[in-house]
């Protein structure tokens, strides 16, 4: 039938490289597992020559995750590939994808190489690569500023050095569609056995035009689609997963392709990300957002009544989005639970069910309604794997608007070796007073980077979600919160950054990482 | 020289009528100055036949905004053509943009007429509506899957009957950008009379393509985009201005057009956009982002010191984001906040110095640094027009996780009449508590449907920036809240809130929009 597109995600590697979008080790392995459960084609897990935590989560997707190919970067330069090989050693299935800079610029500015050492450098990396692995990525970063006849004689090269597939990233965001169409026809008219490799493209977002640049590759000849849940990524992101899918599947009438992507697990897979990494969708973002299925002005209201093709070109099914909202009460059981999550495209692991039922009864219990997005925040957030010594005991915080006094917290923390210990503290606001008593607390020094909070679901008892992002003895960490009282839901924020800063053999710091 | 595109916002009419994103009358006002000092050609103010509010907001517009057209939408019959004349009486130029559908699925299923009705329908409200004015647009409502033999009779015809400006909207965001190029050259070959009209695009991202098919459309001829700052607009929203004006300004050399747009007062528009709907742009955000411009990962920091160029297509200063990020302290005067904010894009009116100064002291008393971000959104928050009849005195909250007491609040407000008013209310929650002293209060119903808060600059100190909707009597409503503490920022949501409703004329219900 039609050419397959693989659907290569770098979620966990552009995406989580990016500011403000770190993950856990327990919070990739999450992603990780949604990713596999969708069926995207391969997993991008890191960088593993970039740093010890890299290199664990790569190691960790590897030994873990069935299915997808799973695909770790690196440079050109030995040490770098060895480093990968060895990370995607236990993999069912594993990818070195190796990159070097092609550009004039960054050729001249950054690599200080001329053409041929560029391309010495790109042979002897896949060669090297090819001897642990048969399935080896080349990209050449900023392929699209890079001259046409030099690009050519790259990716013949490289195909020629044992590549398997070839990328070529617009790293910058700076294509339109029809260059993108232009070159990705010319390469595959041009360059010798391209046409027996993968041809991927790789797109940035800076000019809004990621998802339409991928898709014009795809008409040039493209066979693989680099991308991101969200569209996370360097500066304005990749292409968004979702919407390339989307379009490929709801135009499949134009584009004449085939995508293995099981769709149905779009929505719960944005939201994880979202709830990961403490950045929420906006409700205008297309396929995922709040307002992707909605329709407001009476016009189109009327339209939907007399029939949803009028103004609806996807199902909110397709995605994995819910019609129904009410679910579950106060006396629903493990089995309800786990079936609604199952639904909703969380297959839960046992060790986790437990955790999750004791939140959902304490929520059950203060709240009238227990919609969907309150079950899924409770998914999302037990997995963000905030385990540690301390757990709170008990917390007072007194507010007070043109009163005598300043915000006042008072709390106890239990440590696991059985101390308890309880501090206040004073601050412009209840989150300074209880970083101001953490401090005290466990003798560090916090900083606190941005807040983020929303509400999940409907009415005044509604939960309230936090995201935090703080520096603990200036590494920083983020934590995630989950109460219908957004003072608690800060305080559970802060504390999870409190537990993964003296569980510090989580940290990992990034040095290097590209395309 | 070459090609003008003239770039058409549709903020207020399209992206205002989209769930959760309503603005008030004072809103809508601050949003068409920016984007009148911001130069865009034409300014669509709302929809007047729709409802009163947005009759209203379509004449204040008409009467304070010079520059830009300001254009009213309705549809082909009589009474919304008059009502929207009468809207637009006191522009400096206007237009009235009329529309009805000419898909086949939007002839039958919703308009249940045949393409003769619909086609005279067309020519007798432009004719109508080229009495009242010279300048005006006819919206082929979902003309990209209208049958192209058919479309090209209605634009001719159209054309005709006084139509100045064609609009081909891609209503139901289903096009792909060759298709687009293809739709807009093939009209322009074969419609008489085109070449002496504007030929306008309208394109809806449900695919995450709005903008690669508007910037398609000028390739295959379009002279105007329609647009929206931040992409807002039904579903999954309109074509972003601010990527579309970036993308043909930075490959100016590939479209060959010219905009007329000021992009250094892009970040501030979108930022006031954010702040006045409380709907806040993710941080992977294409040009206004946070991220837009940072780079993460160790090769691409490198590679910025290295030149600039090697990883940025735009410079932050083209967009108005500023580099430096420390301002103004406790002891600066009126003139340096006035200056500041003038850098900032932010051009204030005489009336509103005050209160912008009473905050900017208040902050400064408890903030050690005052930052870009402090600023911005103490302007754009006290340009959101809260004004009533009721203010708090005094605020009390005390909060506690495992302890005895639900959360408590006990508030006192003061009424513009004279008198105080003291409750107290417990809750789940600060937020439920404070509505139920509210309620008490007021003597009215209060539900929230939503809340969002997020952290304005840095520190534990910083300042955090609430957003809430919520219906007062089944009526919604939104309000804005800052401050250092959390729970005062959502007080201050809620007074807002209480005070738009009890000013109560402000209202607007919607009934009909479309295109």
């Amino acid at each position: 039938m039609s050419r397959k597109i693989h659907i290569f995600d770098t979620t966990l590697r552009d995406g989580e490289q990016s500011p403000g979008f770190s993950m856990s080790l327990g919070q990739k392995l999450r992603v990780a597992r949604v990713l596999s459960e969708m069926k995207v084609d391969i997993i991008e897990a890191g960088f593993p020559a970039a740093s010890p935590g890299d290199f664990e989560a790569v190691r960790a997707v590897s030994s873990e995750i069935q299915g997808p190919v799973i695909a770790g970067l690196c440079r050109t330069i030995p040490r770098d590939i060895e480093r990968t090989a060895q990370a995607l050693e236990s993999a069912e299935k594993s990818r070195i994808h190796t990159f070097i800079a092609t550009s004039p610029i960054h050729r001249r500015e950054k690599l200080k190489m001329s053409r041929d050492e560029v391309i010495r450098n790109a042979i002897n990396g896949v060669q090297l690569a090819a001897g642990f692995c048969n399935d080896v990525e080349f990209s050449a970063e900023d392929g699209i500023r890079t001259e046409r006849e030099y690009l050519a004689d790259v990716l013949q090269a490289v195909i020629e050095a044992g590549a398997t597939t070839v990328n070529i990233p617009d790293t910058v965001g700076y294509s339109t569609p029809s260059e993108m169409y232009d070159l990705f026809q010319w390469l595959k008219k041009t360059v010798p056995g391209i046409d027996n490799v993968h041809i991927s493209t790789h797109c940035h977002d800076d000019l809004g035009l990621a998802v339409a640049n991928s898709l014009a590759a795809v008409e040039g000849g493209a066979t693989q689609i680099e991308c991101a849940l969200n569209g996370i990524g360097e500066r304005a992101g990749n292409c968004s997963l979702e919407e390339v899918v989307m379009a490929l599947r709801t135009r499949a009438d134009h584009y004449g392709v085939e995508v293995g992507v099981d769709t149905r697990l779009l929505t719960s897979a944005s939201h994880l990300v979202a709830a990961v990494t403490g950045n929420f969708v906006p409700r205008n973002k297309a396929i995922v957002g709040e307002n992707a299925f909605a329709h407001e002005a009476g016009i189109h209201q009327h339209g939907m009544l007399a029939s949803r093709e009028t103004y609806e070109i996807m199902k909110p099914q397709d995605v994995g989005m819910q019609d129904s909202q009410l679910i579950l009460g106060k006396h629903s059981g493990r089995h309800a639970v786990v079936d609604r999550a199952k639904d909703m495209g969380y297959e839960l692991e046992n060790d986790e069910i437990e955790a999750i039922m004791e939140r959902f009864k304490d929520l059950a219990d203060v709240k009238k309604r227990v919609f969907d997005s309150d079950l899924e925040a409770i998914i999302t957030g037990s997995q963000t794997g905030g385990i540690g010594p301390w757990s709170l005991n008990w917390l007072s915080v007194v507010s007070c608007v043109n009163g005598e006094t300043e915000p006042t917290v008072s709390m106890t923390l239990a440590h696991e070796d059985g101390s308890t210990s309880t501090h206040t503290g004073e601050g412009d606001g209840p989150v300074e007073a209880m970083v101001h008593a953490l401090e005290q607390v466990t003798g560090t020094r916090i900083e606190v980077l941005s807040l983020a909070m929303r509400s999940i679901s409907l009415g005044e008892d509604a939960q309230g979600e936090a995201s935090l992002r703080a520096t603990v003895d200036e590494v920083e960490y983020s934590g995630h919160g989950l109460s219908t009282d957004i003072v608690a839901a800060c305080a559970e924020a802060l504390l999870e950054i409190i537990n993964r800063a003296t569980r510090a053999a989580e940290t990992s710091t990034q040095e290097v990482s590209g395309v």
